[in-house]
């Protein structure tokens, strides 16, 4: 596995910086790009920080809805910066699919709400009201968790970060990734490839603001409770409404905001 | 043109929020998706905020290498979420290459290596020398004139910015955008439109962090100099050393760190 962390020589500049700290070393997040195959088919690159790199590829795959289970996965061989999955035998893939997924449909064009409309024709359904329940007290108490676990961000302060918790606070998991979705990949394909999808009981929290495309994956992957640092965009909080999810945003400075399934937080 | 804000009831919860504050209405950063093509040829969808789409598209085929100047370029037509930019007569571009582009080589497959080579593939040379020079002071006042610029991030939070700056400080053009990619296409679509590349004497200011992606974007525009809020990845730094990029991380708090090309800063 390659390293996620590289020292360079870096000048610093400005108030406050000392003679001796003019001119050191500064650690940078690993920025490389990953090919994902299906068998002989190319179907993304990435750009990614190196690791957990079977992760990011069944988690891609499967909050793309190309994958449904491990099951589906007969084997996953990770070279340098390509990671191949092998369908299982019987597992069909639809290319076409794959290509108009989650932006268009025939009927309407380009827009958002082609956008969440086809993660229903992905076969996500609403997700079921009131479950769980998140006190605000557990809500506000995951950042300083999530940051705790943020091993390579310390160091650069170069990284997204996504982590997983269970309903009461826990901290399940936790991945980092110079591109905010790749942490999510990585996170969700453990669980997929674990066999813990749909994870109908926790809590995602991603540092950084909120897109269509997080929504999209959580929605995927059943989470109902989506929290971020930064703010939601529109269609992210359109995509939480649509499927019954909680979507909190500016998730800082022991506060935060509701924008859609606020009966699930008491 | 479309709203770039959309106001929407919120919920908030935690310290030092006040009755009469705990709910009321928040203003959302736009995010809707739009469809670039090249006459009949789908190029690219990507999640943006809507504004400027003719400067996106332009900027994004220039930035991807697929065109080189407003000459190429016979017709914008900008619909709801779809943009379509005819060719002029007798300019041809390379499905094939296109895809391959920034990413892999047949010689050694996909590295980050392969995505640097690929820009002088794409007829991108090194920046010329020392020019122009900036003083830090003058790059420790870029952000609050950025900041002041950012009509929509003041009132949601959620927009990333993208500002072009003469060598001297002064604010030419500033962008805005859920995606930090998409402001700078933005802002380099301008000018190319306007005949203004390659900008060999400005300094591009960006929120957030440096990814390869963007500093890809400034070496195609001939930007010699490009600044973040955030921490540059490795891939970010390698790739503005081989272009003798000036390439500056940490610019916040009156300091900043940089990381090559310190030639050009006085």
């Amino acid at each position: 596995m390659r390293g996620s962390v590289l020292s360079v020589p870096v000048e610093r500049f400005g108030r406050a910086v000392a003679e001796a700290e003019a001119e050191k070393q500064d650690f940078l997040a690993v920025e490389e790009p990953l090919q994902i195959r299906i068998g002989e088919r190319d179907i993304s690159i990435t750009m990614r920080t190196p690791g957990n790199d079977a992760e990011l590829a069944a988690g891609f795959l499967f909050t793309e809805g190309l994958i449904r289970r491990a099951a589906d996965i007969a084997s996953i061989a990770c070279a340098e910066n390509q990671t191949t999955i092998t369908l299982a035998d019987g597992v069909e893939m639809d290319p076409e699919r794959f290509q108009r997924n989650f932006y268009m449909t025939s009927s309407c064009g380009v827009c958002g709400k082609a956008s969440v409309d086809a993660l229903e024709t992905a076969g996500c359904t609403i997700l079921p009201a009131g479950i769980p329940k998140v006190s605000g007290t557990v809500m506000i108490s995951l950042p300083d968790k999530l940051r705790e676990a943020q091993a390579v961000f310390e160091r650069t302060g170069g990284l997204h970060a996504a982590g997983l918790f269970s309903a009461q606070g826990e901290l399940i998991a936790a991945r980092e990734d110079v591109g905010r979705h790749n942490a999510v990949d990585k996170l969700v394909g453990r669980a997929v490839l674990d066999g813990r999808t749909p994870l109908g009981e926790h809590v995602l929290m991603v540092s950084g603001r909120a897109s269509f495309e997080l929504v999209q994956k959580a929605v995927m992957a059943g989470i109902p409770i989506l929290a971020a640092v930064g703010a939601p965009s529109s269609l992210a909080v359109k995509t939480a409404l649509r499927f019954g999810m909680t979507l909190i945003g500016f998730l800082r400075d022991d506060r935060f905001n509701v924008y859609s399934g606020g009966s699930r937080v008491s």
